[in-house]
This record gives structure tokens, C-alpha cells and sequence, in this order.
């Protein structure tokens, strides 16, 4: 038996349950999201603190046809330095090499790729802890989410698109017999098969925030697809990405796969690679997770593939009433806080009447509403370890320049403070910065202000709310909507508002799930219908145009009659 | 119960058996092929007649929201003067009239729509023979094949499209209840709830040649997803599509939906509409058929639309061998006189050594294998009732012109004769042009000649014919690729270029099958992988990009533990 078939049968009961939760999309996750030594081993945490460490300030070893230079310039918004060297291959050796083994890979077929990305995930999940300390080290998070949104969490969704695509590619049968009634002749009779064969050489553009998250579905997707992938790392964000491409690439060749079959190509900000990658004529898909000014580029730019993008949006709170204002309050702040707003999913634009909202306990002016929301927010952070944790760091500079740009951009509700982490002494963590404006100043929160930047918008009603909200996610783009009340009618306005701009509705979350996240296997991540993405976690497009299929037919002798 | 569910109730076992034909690739069709009495009822042919012959010289009845102007420029291939005028309605009040509708019809349902498109399909073929009438003076195909390419043919592709969209959407169930542990916590609970949302207004360009069969599969896969649809015909091919429509809109009216969201937007070659439908912002989508050019205008120029394309192409055969050349020479002789060549899928290139080719009855020089393929299709053309039937009109006068342009670009080794027809005596009936040419004069057999013109290349070897096969292909496409031989080696050979360039396969074809017909069902119609065409009929690429899917989630408290 291949070893790549003994990975096909060693996960083959982890494919058909993620199959089924993808169809029924209830929860399930194979990956433990608890960063706990009970489950990944007592020694899980300080083995792979041990192997990010034993990174830093060295060349990371991927297999790479040829060397075209070194790259590196990641710094850690703890302050750490990292110091790590890559190399970025040579493009046109490498994709030589890809198309070179494409072949072998189509050829091996639905199972035994599908059990090479099994394996490559199963490994991932064994190594959260060390891909924590990078995601953390890079994007900025927290350890816990590093840990959960940068492992298990990603691994979910690099699961749930190979179950898509293993799902969609079984569609279609290896072979048919094709027999057609002639009357009184013979009938017609065929024998056909049936193969599935990739588009081409994939190429993946990783974002400096969610360097596994929002690249797995797309690397996982094209590659058990058949398809070979490159995957583009930002300068901001690379060792995640090398881990994962060194996981894969030892599993590929483990199986007798040419491990150069996923591939990174990394560059610097300085002399940046993506363009001339994505207009290759060999690149045939494109996954990016980045702004809108890039993407909107690739989408209209790269004729010869096909492009997935997720893209800048203005994700949008209406509040029209609440039972209480209280855990509204609380599950906002959680949700403002986490990760600073460094999220393509946190609230921009929260719309709120400016006459005030009525709840269970009387009608709240607006400044009440903002007043309990931004006291929520204090009180939430005020405990400093919480704080951090949660918070984490600012990935990039310019988002840390653009919240002290956006403090005048309308009334400081909550001033944007800076805190101190308890071990790095560098770490840039900023609380959100809240703003009150007027429904009028559409030009200001109407522009994606990436960060921790929140509008609370006095509008003239919930009507307003509703118009202001439709005109901004057709315009702009949203990848969630959340609504507050206690009204059916307004719940039902909010679907409706949902369905037409074709945006994800969360209704009255006060609870332990926040509108910023998104479960794999449940919820679609981006709907693909409006301006923040042209793709979805994970549906039928984002699977079904990695392949093609191409039949053979040939006559055979009609069937004896009965 | 609605009519829309009443009409799905109707029909629902069709579409059960349609949907797991589609996956078991076998052959089945719910549409009768046989144009007879017996079936379709003892005066369906004289009431198709009689319908058909009403139309002429009349004002066509649609439901359009205002009229533009009047166009109407059709003749008849066979001489008939048509004289049917159509109203072009205004584009904006179209638009505008479709997007009122739209949520009306997304609300509706999967099975609502589903029943719509099925009852649709369902009285298209009741009225085959009036179609087939259209078809046939519309087109220039005989008439039986104008009755089943045009009628049960083309409706077996509409089903397709139905049933495969179908499958696609409920793949995503209608709410899923979410309980994720929290170990000594209550649990996280949701109720989600999701919807197929429609992308948005559906352009559907048909082509002069096949007005329905390569309209049918944008047009159902977009109206059973929730896509208004306006259906563009070709200026010389218009009345198949006004029929079409019309019965879709008395099912529609019917049903309690506006007639409008199945209209057509006729045009006159003086004033083309298409690039500015296809440029639209409501437009979202857009189905092709037609020319390389215009195809890959609308491919680069539309980026607010999802483009499905089917164009020109190379179609190719490769002979290398063969048990006896008689059946191979009366197979080719159906497949390269079948309507004059004008289809997407005849072979333009047939590649043989110039050394000739072994078989059972010995070694055949290349003049003696041209000669057999000559002589195969004279002596089948020899019938003029046959010849007539098989070989029908030429649909335009370009494709008249072209023939004679080429006889220049190769040695005449059959020259295209002009038949006269027994009915009308100004039939455009030509016979194929067979040229012989050598393999170094790519450009000449490289650029598709649409009609009845085929080169035999002369090439070194076989493993040349497959070396230009693979090259030409690549470079401009094609739908079908036929290979003739006893060699297991090269039949191997050819399933690799298949693989490749990624095109449908046929061996060995002697029978009863030609390299030109494609089955509902069972055969996908283009991969969508090569330059012939973006799109295939039907896959799941082909359908999941119609529509997205929104959710909405709510928090609900945990169930009760056990």
C-alpha cells in the first residue's frame, strides 16, 4: 500500500465526519482548540517554545529549486527579535518544477492526495503550540488566540476545505457505462471514464494578521485538488507560513511526492514578488486575503486564473433596543477588544438612534448606549493581564500611526490608551479608540479604518440605521452584520437588510460567541456577494474551480439483449 | 399549495431521477429523441407547423416593460422569408422591472423555482415540433436534427442545469442548531438559519447555431438560483429563444411571478446591445456562446460579473492505426457532414503520418487513407435525401464565403459542392471541404475555419501529430479531441494530451456515437480547462457561482444537560 493510501485510511474517519458537520453544519472540530498539556502532550508547550526558539536568527531549511536571494525583515510586535532568513526562490525554476510534478500528483489520485493533506494537517495540529509562538511573534495575537485562531482554528478550516473538495470531486464517478435503447437495433453503448485534473499552478497571498488561518482553505483546496501551490507570505508574517510549508513539504515527500509541490516564495517590502506571480501565464488559481486596492487589481488583472479574494470592508452594529444594555455591553467589549480590532470581521460602524434605544429598564438616550459600551470596554480592560492577553499586540506600524490619526475623525468617546506587557517591554498594545459621529459624516466611517477604530453613528432612526447600513455594505463591503433588538419586525428588516447585500446576520449576541468570529464547518466566513470578498469559507465556487474534469469514451459491444 | 409547488410536486421524480443520472453519468433522458406522433401526439407535427407558420410576417408576443424599438432580421437558411418582428426592450426599465422582482423569487424557495424551471422544461417539450420548425429556419439544421438538438437535446441540458444547481443548493442546509462545549460550562448555542441568495440580474448571449441547446444550461442554472434573466438572442436566431421565453414567462405568470424574469433583449447587427448588457452593474452574471473574440471581450471587460464561455476551438482527430479504415472513413463521413461542420465540437484537424498507417488489412499510404475519408463521405452524401437532411443549410452568409476562401489553403482532396434542395430552392447546402495539407503549415490549420472545412495533416509520425495536437490545443483550444488506433501505447498517449490540454476524449469511435455528440447527463460539454471554453455543461463550477449563501445565527440557551 502507498503511504500515501495509509494516510488516506490512518484519517479517512476524520474526512467522512467533517463531510457530514460541513452538510449539517452543526459543531465539531477534530483539533482541540485547548492549549493544554493534557491533550497535547505535558511537554507540547515548552517543545514548542523550544523549536520557535531554536528559529530565531537563523535561515529557516525549505526545500527550494533555486535560490534567487534571502529574505527576512519579520519583528515581532512584542519586540522580540526575530532575525530569521528565507529563501525566495528562483520563480521561473520553481514553477518549472511544479508543472514538472504535477503530473505524479493529478495522477495519484482523490485519496491519496486527500490522505497527504490529512497527514499534513495532522502534523500542523501536534505542532500548535510552536505555530502559537510564531503566529503570536508575528501577527501580533495573543498566545491564546495565537494558539486557537492560529492552529486548531485554521487547521479546522484547512480540514473543512479539503472535506469540500473531496466532497465535490466525488461528484463526478471514475467511470460509466453508457448504453442508449435503439428500438429494434442495438442499442449505443459506452464505456467512459471520468478524471478530475487541476487548473494549475495556485498561488496563495497570505495577509500579516492571519498567516495560517486565511491561507489554508485556499493552499488545502488547491492542492488536494491537484493542484501545486506557491504560497506567498507577507514580509510582516513568514514563519507561520514556513512552518506549514515545511510540514508539508516533509509529508509529500514522505509519500514520494516532489516536496516542492507547496512551496514558499517570500519577498521583501522593498522588491515585492506578488504581481509577477499572479500574471505567471502557469498561475491558474489566486486565494489573497488582503485590502481592497490589491485585490480589486488581482481580480481584474490576472485574466488567465481564476482569483478568490477577501478583501477591506465596513462591518456594521445596528442597535435599535435590548432587553438590557449590560451584556450587550460585555459582549461588545469582548468583541472591540480582541486583538484590537485587527480583524476582517470586528465592527466598524455601529449605528445607534440619536434620540436613544428602549430597553427592559427604560429608554437609554445615545449617549447612554455609548456611555455603557465605552464603560464596558474600561471595565473589561481594566484588569491589565486580561487586558494584554486579549488585546494583543499591533501587528503593523501603520495601523499603530492610523489610530492616532483617526482620534480626530469625530467626539473621543474612549481614548485609544497604551499599555505595558508585564514581559515585553516593547510590545505595541493599544485599547480601542471609540468615536461618536454624525450619520452625516458617511465619508469618515465609511472608509475601512483597520484597527481598533469604532464609529458609534447618531442616525435619525433605526430606518436610517437600516438605509446607512444597506448604502455602506453595497457600496463598500461587510463581512458581518450584527443586530441588536427586540422588536420581530426589526429582526425580520435586518434579514431582509442581510439577504439583499448579502452579508453573514448575527442576531442579539450577549453570550459567550461574538460577531467577529466564525466556526468552521458552520458558519460561511464572507458571502463572496458583496464588495469585502468574492469568495466564501468554504462553498461550492471556492472548491469546484480548481478542476476540471476531463472523460474518455470509447464503444463497446451493446449489452445482450435480455 | 402553490402553483409553484404544485408544479413541483408534478415533477419532482424527474428530477430525482435527473439528479442521480448526473451522478452515475449513465444514459437517461425524460425527453423523447423520436419525432413521432406516436409519442408527442398524432398532430403534434402539423399543430408545431401550423404554430411556426403563425408567426411569420406577425409581431412576436412577449411581456416587456417598455419597448425600445422593433427589431426583427431573420432568413430562413433554406430561402423562407420569416418577416417576425420583436420588441427590444428599453434596457434601464428592464433592469429595473427584473430587480423588483428578484426578491419575490429568491423568497420563493428552491423547490418553488425548481417546480417553475421544471414545468418551463416540461412544456418546451410538448412544443418540440414547433421548435423544431424554428430551429430549423432559424439555423439551417435539418429537420431532425433541429427536433432533437433543438428540442429533447436541449431540454435534457436545461434539466441538467436544473438538477445540478438543485444538488448544489441543498447541499447547504435551511438551519443548523450549533452546540459547542464549554467542559464544566454551559455550552455555546445557536440557532443558524441559511439562505441561497441569488448573485444578481443573469445575461444569457445565445448563438445562431444551436439557439437553445447552448442556452438552456446558463439560462435554467441561473433562474433556479434565483437570477432574473434576460437572454440576448442572436440577431439571425431569434424566434427559438422568443418561444422559449414566452412559455417561460406563461409559467412564470402562472406561478404568481412577474412574466418579466425571463426576458429577451433582442438586437439588429446595425445596433448590437451586448457589451452594454454585458458591462451593466446589475448584471452578475453572463453566458456566451460564440466567437473567441467577443468571448475574451467579455472575460476581461465585465469584472462585476461571473463570465461562462463557450468559443472557438481546434477541434482535433489523430489517426494512428486501426483494425479496418471502412468504419472509421463512414463515421467520420456522419460526423464531418452532420449540419455542414457548424457545430463547436466537429473536427477541423485530422492529423495522420505522411508515411501512412498500419491496419489488420495492411499498410495505407496517407493518400490512401485521405482517399477512404473522401470516399466515405461522398458515397454517404450520395443520397440527396440523405445528403439534405444530414448536411442542412448554412447558417450565414459568412460561413458560405468562408468555404470558398479556403479551398486555397490546401490541396482540394474534396471539393464542397452546392446541392440543391427538393423543397426550397434557395437552400444554402454545401458539401465539406476536405483539404490536405502539410504539418509545417500550422498557421493555416490552427486558426479555426467554422463550417465545413477540415484539413488532413500530414505530419512525420505519430508522435508529431501529437506534439502539434498538444501544441495547438494549448494554444487555441478545443472542445473535442478523437484518436484512432490498435496501439494500447498510443491510446495511452492520447488519455495523457487529454489530461494535459484538457479536453473530452473519444476512441476508437466506428459506431453508431460521433466525436461531435455530447449526452446530457453523462457527457460534460468542454472541460472549461483549455482556451475553447471557461465553462463546462454541467459542473459544479458552472452552477455554485450563481448564487451565495447568507446566514443568520442567533444565540439560544444550551440544551438541557442529559
Amino acid at each position: 500500500m502507498s503511504k500515501a493510501q495509509s494516510f488516506y485510511d490512518a484519517h479517512q474517519g476524520t474526512l467522512e465526519k467533517a463531510i457530514a458537520t460541513n452538510r449539517s453544519r452543526e459543531f465539531w472540530s477534530p483539533y482541540p482548540e485547548v492549549a493544554s498539556g493534557r491533550i497535547y502532550g505535558e511537554t507540547a508547550n515548552i517543545d514548542g517554545r523550544a523549536r520557535f526558539d531554536g528559529y530565531l536568527g537563523q535561515p529557516f531549511a525549505l526545500e527550494v529549486p533555486a535560490v534567487a536571494e534571502q529574505v527576512g525583515e519579520e519583528e515581532s510586535p512584542y519586540g522580540l527579535a526575530l532575525n530569521i532568513g528565507y529563501d525566495r526562490p528562483d520563480t521561473e525554476a520553481l514553477i518549472a518544477r511544479q508543472l514538472a510534478a504535477m503530473p505524479a500528483w493529478r495522477d495519484a489520485g482523490i485519496e491519496a492526495r486527500a490522505g497527504v493533506c490529512l497527514e499534513i494537517l495532522d502534523r500542523l495540529n501536534k505542532r500548535s503550540f510552536e505555530m502559537a509562538y510564531a503566529v503570536m511573534h508575528t501577527t501580533g495575537q495573543g498566545f491564546m488566540m495565537a494558539f486557537q485562531a492560529g492552529g486548531p482554528h485554521a487547521q479546522d478550516r484547512g480540514l473543512e476545505a479539503v472535506a469540500r473538495a473531496f466532497a465535490e470531486m466525488q461528484q463526478v464517478p471514475q467511470s460509466a457505462s453508457w448504453v442508449k435503447p435503439q428500438g429494434k437495433h442495438p442499442a449505443l453503448a459506452m464505456q467512459k471514464t471520468f478524471r478530475v485534473v487541476p487548473k494549475g499552478i495556485s498561488l496563495v497571498v497570505a495577509c500579516a494578521t492571519f498567516p495560517t488561518w486565511n491561507t489554508y482553505p485556499g493552499l488545502f483546496a488547491s492542492l488536494v485538488t491537484g493542484n501545486p501551490v506557491i504560497v506567498k507570505p507577507h514580509p510582516g508574517a513568514v514563519l507561520p507560513v514556513a512552518i506549514s510549508v515545511q510540514i508539508a513539504q516533509e509529508v509529500l515527500a514522505e509519500a514520494g511526492f516532489d516536496p516542492c509541490l507547496v512551496s514558499m516564495a517570500p519577498d521583501s517590502r522593498q522588491s515585492p514578488v506578488t504581481k509577477a506571480l499572479a500574471q505567471h501565464p502557469a498561475v491558474k488559481l489566486i486565494d489573497f486575503t488582503g485590502s481592497s486596492a490589491f485585490g480589486n487589481w488581482l481580480e481584474q488583472n490576472c485574466p488567465q486564473a481564476d482569483v478568490f479574494t477577501e478583501k477591506s470592508g465596513v462591518n456594521t452594529l445596528i442597535i435599535d433596543s435590548a432587553a438590557s444594555l449590560k451584556p450587550v455591553g460585555r459582549n461588545l467589549a469582548f468583541t472591540l477588544s480582541l486583538y484590537s480590532g485587527q480583524m476582517c470581521t470586528t465592527p466598524q460602524a455601529i449605528y445607534i438612534p440619536r434620540d436613544g434605544i428602549d430597553t427592559d429598564d427604560g429608554h437609554l438616550s445615545f449617549d447612554e448606549v455609548a456611555a455603557t459600551l465605552s464603560g464596558s470596554i474600561s471595565k473589561f480592560l481594566s484588569n491589565p493581564e486580561v487586558a494584554v492577553n486579549v488585546l494583543g499586540a499591533i501587528q503593523s506600524t501603520d495601523t499603530l500611526a492610523r489610530i492616532d490619526e483617526c482620534a480626530g475623525l469625530g467626539e473621543v468617546l474612549l481614548a485609544s490608551e497604551t499599555l505595558a506587557h508585564p514581559d515585553f517591554a516593547n510590545a505595541r498594545i493599544r485599547t480601542p479608540l471609540l468615536l461618536k459621529v454624525d450619520a452625516a459624516a458617511i465619508e469618515t466611517y465609511s472608509e475601512e479604518r483597520f484597527g481598533p477604530v469604532t464609529f458609534l453613528i447618531a442616525t435619525d432612526s433605526t430606518e436610517h440605521s437600516f438605509a446607512l447600513a444597506r448604502k455602506v455594505i453595497s457600496e463598500k463591503g461587510a463581512i458581518t452584520l450584527g443586530v441588536y433588538s427586540t422588536s420581530d419586525s426589526v429582526l425580520d428588516q435586518a434579514q431582509e437588510l442581510a439577504l439583499d447585500v448579502k452579508v453573514a446576520l448575527s442576531c442579539n449576541l450577549t453570550g459567550g460567541v461574538f460577531v467577529n468570529q466564525s466556526a468552521a464547518f458552520s458558519d460561511f466566513h464572507a458571502t463572496g456577494g458583496n464588495p469585502a470578498a468574492n469568495a466564501s469559507l468554504t462553498d461550492g465556487a471556492f472548491v469546484s474551480r480548481r478542476f476540471v474534469v476531463v472523460q474518455s469514451r470509447r464503444d463497446v459491444p451493446p449489452p445482450a439483449a435480455e
